[in-house]
């Protein structure tokens, strides 16, 4: 993979240019493009920008965000050679930092679960994950440094741990959407892949200006808490051992580690996640699934039919356990800095008929906390299994930090 | 003014067809527009549904919000002749709920406060008020029944005051604002027009298949609490005198009507208002302020040149106060059922040259508390003049049957 970290010190310490450093992602683009197919379409002309933090920076952006240079094309035919008339809210943060928008990349249609054509860049045969596939797929191939994905569901968290990336899906808002297709207002969370996560961190902190996003040089040593969020079912035998590994190491590297059991207003809150995400779709989506019903992928038109009869009163019941669940969670964070938990159940599915499972995921969407996967183990079939590190709603800083804890004992492991 | 509530009754009762009912609103169009100048663009040639509550009823659409069947420009040559993909959700809303959308109407360039050509329809001398004037003409002169509208700081309820219409802000995202340009998210607030508190009531009942907002056919007698906001500096006369009037109007009619005193946090998030709003318009914006820079309109390129130097930090500390301020305002809402404060200083302010001031609209704004304008009185020079009544977050129900209960009680008063 290519770290922003190693190109910034580089380019600062005048060993590389800006435009050198663009060159080598769209050389690696040019040469893997072919087989993974992570771009819908992308620029190998694209140039450096002479300043900021992010300048040779190369960038893939989600084709449901709006781009002036690219069509946008939501993963859908219905879209097709749409062109906005400005840039997203983020694309417009990357180029004020320098960054260099090389592509778009593959979406499943408006961020749900049909799959792309994308191939897994650790095993050609499995999926890379979505809904953010094409984003996963290039990071984790080595072909760019730094790509923008969404969050509804898992749709960060779980490519990136198939993909082997790091990756953030920030605290809500953080980041803002305007400019970004909506699935759900209330669970779409802009999120960054990067090769590990000081590169995510880099990738932040200079989007939003936030310099304290960057990671300190002394790391402190944090409060771990493991939840493996028996409400959502058991993980495979790769996924619990990553979460198994993780807790370990940090706790061989000096943190504090016990299990978290987590109140039942919390899995609650994991169960109603779909009523929230389906009834404001059908908001969100009214156009797309009464004007060109035909037209829709067939997993998210289904999805749309299945939840039709959904009622307001469901869900403001919904909306009212999601708030008392995240004054529950705020409680937790008084016990523990941050909570580990599973990025996935296992490795990468097998096949493109799927893009995985974003179960241990969901929860955490609603909640608006920040969320940080940092890859674990190799499983069996070259697939890469990430874990999950997340603090407290607006501690991104101290997520981001933790999860370096959690990187760097691993790899000192 | 045409009421939704007349043609309801007299379309259910047989006495009406809708086609009759939306053609009564095009003549009315046609007669007035080219003297009063609410619309961007409309289409004589509109057809009434045949089903649905609000078949028959002629919507104005801010042009601000995506639509496929008109061009939406923003109020800016920035978005001239600009075709979105799809409707924007709560176009498809009022679709799915039988209304015709027959037109957009005049906005300030993005929702801010550079002036339209649109005149007063009560005086033609002065400004209907902003940023959603069309829409509040529109249906101030009678040409349509229903509009919509958004408020950012006080974009729906004050250009109702100024033009004698109700109209609901109603509770932060009751309404979804998928496909309405972004000025500021924690802000933007979609809303609506309409002849009296009743027929507000029906356009939102049926445009969010919410029922229990429509008003009790026994209204309770609410329990008011009179906010002044010294902290915004007092009013004029005109603007006085009207919340005077509906608090005595009230007491005679049996209400338990009492003066409030906010507590200092809440005086405090009034002020913070512009931080949150001009922070996040450099993100919502920041493609045509970086891109477009000279094709902006002077008010808005001032108020943004005025804050690019507002900072993460001074936006974070406004967020938090917004949300102490929030709780605070909820505790007052153990002893009042509702508030009734002001909607603007006075009557529309003389010329085109300003959209008035919406000093007494932006806090409730910040809030998120659903605002409901009751048309008060007329002030010299035959410019109406309204007050606000406001429940608690979410009680947009409650908010509706109190201001329908000052309305009736003004009328017989």
């Amino acid at each position: 993979m290519i770290s922003i970290a190693d190109l910034q010190r580089r380019i600062d310490a005048g060993d590389l240019s800006a435009d050198a450093a663009l060159a080598q992602s769209l050389e690696a683009t040019n040469a893997q493009e072919k087989t993974i197919g992570a771009f819908v379409c992308h620029d190998s002309n694209a140039r450096a920008q002479t300043a900021g933090p992010l300048r040779g920076i190369a960038v893939g952006i989600k084709d449901i965000m709006d781009t002036t240079d690219f069509p946008t094309e939501m993963g859908s035919p219905i879209y097709r050679g749409y062109r906005s008339r400005g840039d997203a809210a983020v694309v417009m943060l990357l180029k004020q930092a320098g960054a260099t928008i090389v592509g778009k990349t593959t979406t499943t249609a408006f961020a749900s679960s049909d799959p792309t054509p994308t191939l897994n860049p650790h095993n050609h045969g499995h999926t890379p994950g979505g809904s953010s596939s094409g984003s996963a797929a290039a990071v984790g191939a080595g072909m760019i440094p730094l790509a923008l994905g969404t969050q509804t569901g898992g749709s960060v968290i779980r490519p990136a741990s198939f993909c082997g990336t790091a990756a953030i899906k920030p605290s809500y808002r953080l980041l803002p959407t305007v400019g970004v297709k909506c699935y759900s207002w209330t669970l779409d969370t802009v999120g960054l892949f990067a090769s590990g996560v000081d590169d995510v961190a880099r990738g932040l902190a200079a989007m939003t200006g936030r310099p304290e996003l960057l990671l300190p040089s002394d790391l402190p040593t944090p409060r771990i808490g493991v939840v493996t969020q028996d409400f959502a079912d058991a993980p495979e035998a790769a996924g619990a051992e990553a979460l198994q590994m993780a807790a370990k190491a940090a706790e061989r590297a000096g943190a504090a580690v016990r299990t978290l059991h987590v109140p039942e207003i919390i899995a609650e809150a994991w169960r109603i996640h779909p009523v929230v995400q389906e009834f404001e779709a059908h908001q969100a989506l009214a156009w797309e699934y009464r004007e060109n019903y035909d037209a829709l992928a067939p997993n998210l038109r289904g999805r749309l039919d299945e939840s039709k009869g959904e009622t307001p009163a469901a869900y403001d019941a919904a909306i009212a356990v999601a708030s008392r669940a995240r004054h529950a969670l705020a409680k937790l964070f008084d016990e523990v800095d941050v909570i580990l938990t599973l990025s996935a159940p296992g490795g990468a599915p097998k096949g493109l008929g799927s893009t995985g499972d974003p179960r241990y995921n969901r929860l955490w969407t609603l909640m608006g906390v920040p969320c940080v996967n940092v890859p674990t183990l190799i499983a069996e079939g070259n697939l890469p299994v990430g874990v999950t590190v997340i603090a407290r709603y607006g501690a991104d800083a101290q997520a981001l930090a933790a999860a370096r804890f959690v990187e760097q004992a691993l790899n000192h492991g």
